[in-house]
């Protein structure tokens, strides 16, 4: 298969009702508010002290780290986010702060490339001892992303040549040879990392360190057994017990057939994995399409959210799916967003995107508030804020979203997929165009230029104007909206899909693609193994979720039963909410909450209600409330029943 | 009003078709077992070094202390199981072990009356310097249970003595005056056992020494916090967050309004609590209805166990009763059995043995297994073994009963609680004689005689024959099951109720009263504001619970649907249960399982089935499988959702 890459963010301009917002608050808010929380220049907001780290390692500052052992990725991701809006749109000021950064950045470089501030500042001489705790090549993978993207960005080598000699210092210090440590990293990140840099610099070095990383880990003897043995091991931490499946290091990634443990690492490293099946190792296509399988077919939330437990932030078994106690890390939507974008461009199918899109639009939008500044870490399928105020089982939840975290790994995660959104949107083969999501604007592949215009997600029309000459056009046709009428140049053709793709072959003039979507609300049933949802419908629209919120129905949400038949009428955006938009409003019926006892013999009376639901991701920006996705469905009755 | 009190255990005789069965197996069976896992004999069980810790505090071997800080306590609930058992039956054989475990605990004494092996081996000197995890009190508490059972049961002073030297040194501890730690328990359980002491002794001082605690509980400056900045505190773990509330010590138990905190302390500081009140201290009446009314009306399990959250082993706020992650310890239910009597003596109110015997029934006889070697220190509503095994969230749950615990202070509360039930039978005040539960047997109050013939709570008929002259008959009409009929010497008498009781007055000489209580299977609504269970309902028997299990059902026990209209047919006992055991047998529908796909537009179908049931404390006593309370209801349909 040829080759399908993303298009570079340089030949995408987003002009788009839904996205503008989006990229316009991260670029003018976002983006500074990131800065002023990692120089701990927001009020009330927790501690970062990230850039401060950076500032005593180079020397520049007198003090103490602060932080967890990642601190320093959250300088990285910002970096990488500030780098996609470079390359978005040029912004000499941006540009000025990013580039004082990195000089920070290569002040607190050890002379042998090594960076990384919690083990130059807090444990001198130990450093990659602890590798399953210490983040040191977390870390530095989180930098090469940065410093790709910045180059990429700006032409500038500055902060690539910190991250090449900072992987040089990696190269020199793991692999199979005598006098090497054959160690891998405990939270995995600098593998898909390395193939970025392997890419961009052309240098095949790195990527084979990538391969060794993966090769190497869940080896036996285990080497995480194996350092702490070792002098000079300190834990930084209390591991989670069965630290292996929690690090995915349980057993050689190629030879993994289900999705285990932290969420985060598992996405990260399966992205990788799909990078090298990319590169064609062999084996690494087939573990990658087993995981995807298990991750999206069984612990897989309907808002593209993954793992479903907090202790260790981790999967749970198959069907293993609570709504209130959910963990569902906003990272790990973005890593399953970076592992199904892999997985499309191996495969051409497009049912990859249906799942990265509804991990973006329902998951990873609502990481983030309206105002820009506020973030869920956790993000629950419902939510009743006076149990988790009274409920310590439910601690890790939030009812409302927060300006900084302790571990802050999220904002910034949300801020890089947002500004790296062109991405997402296209990719390239030798064969053509590929429209992934539907997002107004432009894009261009040399002399192939395509230029959109999408209704999308509100609305159900998307037209392509093309040029450029012969090549195809692959417009994806998504299983959550699928195309219901085509028009070429305003004649109907009939919609024919090849691995979820309308496939259209031209010689392109300035013609006119136009499709029509179906984004009638619908309801969702969830597949019966998920006990908790029996009996439940969930209502989407398109690839939006819809949730209810206390704000327009009041409390006890779960009281509510949607009909057999269900008419949903659109309603413009409730006050609050942006205009743009589309609420949904439809007739039901609700259990009258008219008894004070705790149990009761006596039948709960039914009275008919309306229910208002609003997208998901736009839930909690209009005070505490409840939140609920799944609502009962009325059964339909068998006679016998009645 | 007159005082109500429990009738002794020597002047019950128990001789119940149901209850036969439990108490041979804990007298035959439990109470050996025990001893043999005291005693570290059981092979695979958890280790518990408790009688070996005694014989190492009286210098009779070698060795260090193992476990918990509270390791003796267990000791002691076996002890007062055993004492109870004397006094329903003399046996010589365990007359004698007890008696040498009680100079054993003798031996381990401190001159001046101090016993506790943790401190005497582990931590000599630093008695009593940590009052808020130490349990030195809490021990001495059921220390003080046991001795008074047993003084009551055999007459011998030996352990009386070891029980009032030990109320002496705390005595001599404790208290306002100068020199004295105005300190209170960390976890409760002394108060109520120095009320028993107390009466059986006829000394003044343990009663005050009781009300000293509750008063000085939670007074400002807080004890916990000051005995932490002095010299020799040492923690013994990481207590919970908030330790005030954890602990019911964050304000005077005086003034608590709200359930809070560990489930087990909260039940035992209540029931102290009622003690005062039943003395007419004052004010103590007033908190404990209130605190009753928070627990029973929007904190308690429909099968009467308490404390939904595991972390803490804690309430969590109102209305919050998840299924699933349901911590609800056996020992919280016998807390509310003895909570509960306490509050049906002070009031002369019915409804407070309407949850005990809920807790009864249910919860505490659901924590031994069939066998008797078995017990559940959890106890889930529903519970999906797949689920529990792969996810950390549920890793306080098992699907099994287990031989022992780490901490198994579960397994002898059972014992003692079963061994004892003739206190909750029966009470006798000046009036009369009080029949709250039902059981076939006899009760003596002085002339007074009752014989009672009991089908509960699988039948629904008792009789009472009544001898002895001129008392009033307080039967209890239960909410669960109510009284549909009564006769009188055969003759049909209107069913009259008072606070709940059935209240006839005779000059009695062999009269005979017979009831029929309402026992139909039902349906049972929870409170819409427990929003998983909306649109769900439990079925009920009496006081039974009923569930399903997979044994009987198969798997996906979610996808049943209570039709509108239940008729239920009565099974003989499933292979594997006990022959009276009445299982459940109606016609359903059940959401066919035809979908692979984790979501799915199409609407489920619908099939007709069957759903078997069996008594809840009956679960997990044929094998592994799921277990479910709480089931789809078919709603009553409005006429427009058709």
């Amino acid at each position: 298969m040829p080759r399908i890459t993303p298009l570079p963010l340089k030949n995408v301009k987003i002009d788009d009702p839904f996205w503008n917002r989006y990229i316009k608050l991260v670029r003018e808010k976002v983006i500074p508010y990131q800065w002023e929380a990692l120089n701990d220049r927001v009020p009330d907001a927790s501690r970062s002290n990230c850039v401060k780290n950076f500032e005593i390692a180079a020397g520049r500052r007198e003090g103490a780290f602060y932080g967890n052992a990642w601190q320093d990725s959250d300088l990285y991701k910002w970096l990488e986010a500030v780098a996609f809006s470079l390359e978005n749109e040029p912004d000499s000021e941006l540009e000025r702060l990013a580039d004082g950064a990195i000089e920070l950045i290569g002040a607190a470089q050890q002379p042998d490339g090594y960076v990384n501030t919690y083990y130059t500042l807090k444990e001198p001489g130990h450093r990659f001892t602890n590798l399953q705790q210490g983040h040191e090549l977390y870390c530095a993978g989180h930098m090469i992303e940065a410093a790709v993207a910045y180059y990429r960005a700006t032409g500038k080598r500055q902060f690539l040549d910190i991250a090449e000699r900072c992987a040089d210092c990696v190269d020199n210090t793991f692999g199979v040879e005598d006098g090497k440590l054959r160690g891998y990293p405990g939270h995995q990140e600098i593998e898909l990392a390395l193939v970025k840099l392997s890419h961009t610099t052309g240098e095949e070095r790195w990527l084979k360190l990538a391969e060794y990383f993966l090769r190497e880990r869940g080896a036996k003897p285990y080497y995480f057994d194996l350092e702490q043995e070792k002098p000079g091991f300190s834990a930084l931490w209390r591991s989670p017990a069965h630290f292996g499946g929690y690090s995915q290091s349980h057993t050689p990634p190629l030879e993994q057939k289900e999705a285990v443990g932290h969420a985060v690492r598992a996405m990260y490293m399966y992205s990788a994995m799909a990078d090298l099946a990319i590169e064609g190792t062999p084996g690494y296509a087939e573990a990658c399409e087993t995981l995807y399988r298990d991750v999206t077919e069984h612990k897989m939330y309907i808002t593209g959210a993954i793992g479903s437990t907090r202790e260790g932030e981790s999967f749970a078994g198959a069907y293993d799916l609570p709504g209130d106690t959910a963990y569902c890390e906003t990272c790990a939507s973005v890593g399953l967003m970076m592992f199904s974008r892999r997985m499309a461009a191996l495969t051409g199918a497009a049912e990859y995107i249906d799942i990265c899109e509804r991990a973006l639009y329902n998951t990873v939008l609502a990481g983030i508030s309206l105002s820009g500044t506020e973030f869920f870490y956790v993000n629950p399928l419902e939510a009743e804020p006076e149990r988790i105020a009274r409920n310590p089982s439910l601690s890790h939840v939030e009812a409302v979203r927060q300006k900084w975290f302790d571990c802050s790994c999220c904002p910034t995660n949300i801020t890089r997929t947002i500004m790296g959104l062109g991405e997402y949107i296209y990719a390239v083969s030798d064969e053509g165009i590929w429209v992934n999501l539907f997002c107004s604007g432009e894009a261009a592949d040399g002399e192939r230029r395509i230029k959109v215009r999408s209704e999308y997600p509100y609305g159900n029309r998307v037209s392509i104007t093309l040029t450029g000459g012969r090549y195809k056009l692959f417009l994806r046709n998504p299983s959550n909206a699928p195309v219901i009428k085509m028009r070429k140049n305003a004649q109907t053709r009939d919609v024919i899909t090849e691995n979820g793709y309308i496939v259209l072959s031209d010689d392109w003039t300035g013609d006119l693609v136009e499709i029509l979507m179906d984004i009638d609300p619908k309801p969702v049933y969830t597949n019966l193994k998920v006990q908790n949802n029996a009996g439940k419908a969930a209502v989407v629209r398109g690839p939006l979720v819809y949730c209810a919120e206390e704000a327009d129905n009041g409390k006890n949400l779960g009281s509510y039963i949607l009909p057999g038949k269900l008419v949903f009428e659109a309603l413009t955006a409730p006050d609050g909410l942006p205009p743009e938009t589309v609420a949904l409003k439809t007739a039901v019926s609700r259990y009258a909450d008219k008894t004070e006892s705790l149990y009761s013999y006596t039948v709960p009376e039914i009275e008919d209600a309306e229910l208002k639901l609003i997208p998901y991701f736009l839930w909690a920006n209009r005070g505490v409330g409840e939140m609920r996705t799944q609502f009962i469905k009325q059964q339909p009755i068998l006679p016998e029943n009645r």
